[in-house]
């Protein structure tokens, strides 16, 4: 199913959600958006005819444990859900992949949509269609593909996010950046928030079009930082924005590409990230444990190789195998400067 | 994907199985046939450069309960699985549906295959994707579609199993005759049972072909007795075949087609099925258990009335929408008979 993208604000969502074609809806809530927005969401609002119910997921990873997916499909389920029940997520990305979960598991799946309430939500969580839950072993290992029907883009959600979230978001913007030279004018250029979270979807969503259950490889560009990212956000509990825009200067370093390491910081600054020392400045190197968390990543292939996003320039991504063994090497020679 | 139905006795599908071309296979099997089975199935068998990881499960409804399914996953996820690995289910279709909801949900779905271990599941489960585990509210309710890549078919497995098992995979029989003529006649033909299966496994792909996610109705057909059966099934805890044969019965009474119920106790004496009284005859029919069950299965569509799947002769099925209060006084008059 095609997402409809759509920018709107409290007033138009609430008419969208009450032209939504069903008698039946369930919104899952991010606890801090309930406690803030509660007036303002159309959940709570009172529509003849339709049914409302309204499950508050707690704040960030903890929403995706299989304990709270039981407990909010269990709600739903008890309250009768049919199959032409539609579902909303009003939060952030870990929200928003809980409930897409549970949209695709109900009754073997429902319709569903999104209410992104933060950045990173808006420019990449909502995104794809790709819907998970957490296991002890890792994120995102339980889950499926299944598009939202709508994404409402609401901005004025973004006023009360705090810093290090709207920085986390503007990280994958950065990353963006680097694939689009479109979006990196934009933000050389200082266009607007609005439009430049719109640049940013339709970049995304081009690729998502293209290879929508991650078949062809097509989407493997979007993973530039994420190799490296994915490893120092666990090693030094990073946001995922900054894990991926540490991951991009990581990854320059290797290529020995003082060029890009200009560029991101010219980015950096155009869009009000204070300057940050890397996590690996700070005292001893964890390098093992980063390592580890590669090695752990690739299991994902089924080979001693790792595939990594490259960089050829602004807008030229190409991917590179690398040996394992050779990855490490260059990783570790970056890692200690 | 398409699934390959194929007939094969253990030393092929142990071929089959070193065959797949992953190094990397999960086996999720019933306990009761690992038990009996251990030795001749593919999971003992050490092959080189594979890895074969064994997951027990337990029998019956009790695998497709939620916590079944998390520690299956985990288990999984632990050993190491990767977007190339492989899952088998050996097992009847308590077993297969659990297994395929963790084959579709972990890394986002991975392949599998079912070596089904009984007649149910070679006739009925193990074709059309449906996958799924049980809520505390009811059957079924939290899936996925997931095709298996292969269905192996070795009817060895029938020579243990129970009567009752054998029964009741003789009922979805009985209800495939009701629906094709060719099933019928082979029936009153006394054709051999693998050809039986065969015609029942190809009857019902060409309905699951022709509409995968049971999105244009096409499959309600094969839901012929089951409207009726659910609700026997609940109230007195019969077996599924069982309770669809009498959910056929019941349907026929209420039909006044005293043509067909004798047509149905002549498959059944063909088929060497034992004359049993109607769960209802002995003592209090608790109708408004029943009906409540009738009740709660309309749930799942969206509206006062509730179709059925009923006959108007062998080969010829045909769905009729009643209004649910004339339903209800219909079953009343048939229970009570």
């Amino acid at each position: 199913m095609k997402t409809c993208y759509e920018f709107a604000n409290f007033e138009q969502i609430e008419k969208k959600v009450l032209a939504l074609k069903t008698d039946s809806i369930f919104f899952i809530v991010d606890e801090r958006v309930w406690f803030l927005y509660k007036e303002s969401l159309p959940c709570t609002k009172v529509a003849e005819g339709k049914n409302f119910h309204v499950w508050i997921a707690p704040r960030g990873e903890e929403a995706k444990r299989i304990g709270e997916f039981e407990k909010c499909v269990e709600f739903i389920l008890e309250k009768g859900v049919h199959r032409n029940s539609h579902l909303v997520a009003i939060g952030g990305g870990a929200v928003s992949d809980m409930a897409g979960f549970v949209a695709s598991t109900i009754l073997r799946g429902i319709t569903w949509s999104i209410i992104p309430t933060t950045l990173l939500g808006m420019v990449d969580a909502s995104i794809g269609g790709k819907v998970a839950i957490n296991s002890r072993f890792g994120k995102n290992l339980i889950g499926a593909f299944h598009s939202p029907q709508n994404v409402w883009i609401n901005t004025d959600f973004l006023n009360s996010l705090p810093e290090d979230e709207l920085e986390s978001g503007n990280g994958e913007i950065i990353k963006y950046a680097f694939l689009s030279s479109e979006i990196y004018e934009a933000i050389m250029n200082d266009v607007n928030r609005d439009s430049l979270i719109d640049l940013c979807v339709r970049y995304k969503m081009d690729f998502v079009t293209r290879d929508p259950y991650e078949k062809k490889g097509i989407r493997r560009v979007l993973n530039l930082g994420h190799t490296f990212g994915h490893a120092l956000e666990k090693t030094f509990s990073l946001r995922h924005g900054h894990a991926v825009v540490w991951g991009m200067v990581l990854l320059f370093q290797i290529l020995n590409r003082q060029d890009l390491l200009d560029k991101l910081n010219a980015l950096r600054i155009n869009l009000g990230w204070h300057e940050l020392p890397p996590p690996w400045s700070s005292g001893d190197v964890p390098i093992n444990k980063i390592l580890s968390y590669v090695d752990k990543d690739k299991k994902i292939c089924d080979s001693k190789t790792i595939s990594i996003v490259c960089l050829e320039d602004i807008g030229k991504p190409c991917v590179q195998d690398l040996s394992l063994e050779e990855f490490k090497i260059k990783m570790q020679r970056a890692l200690n400067g």
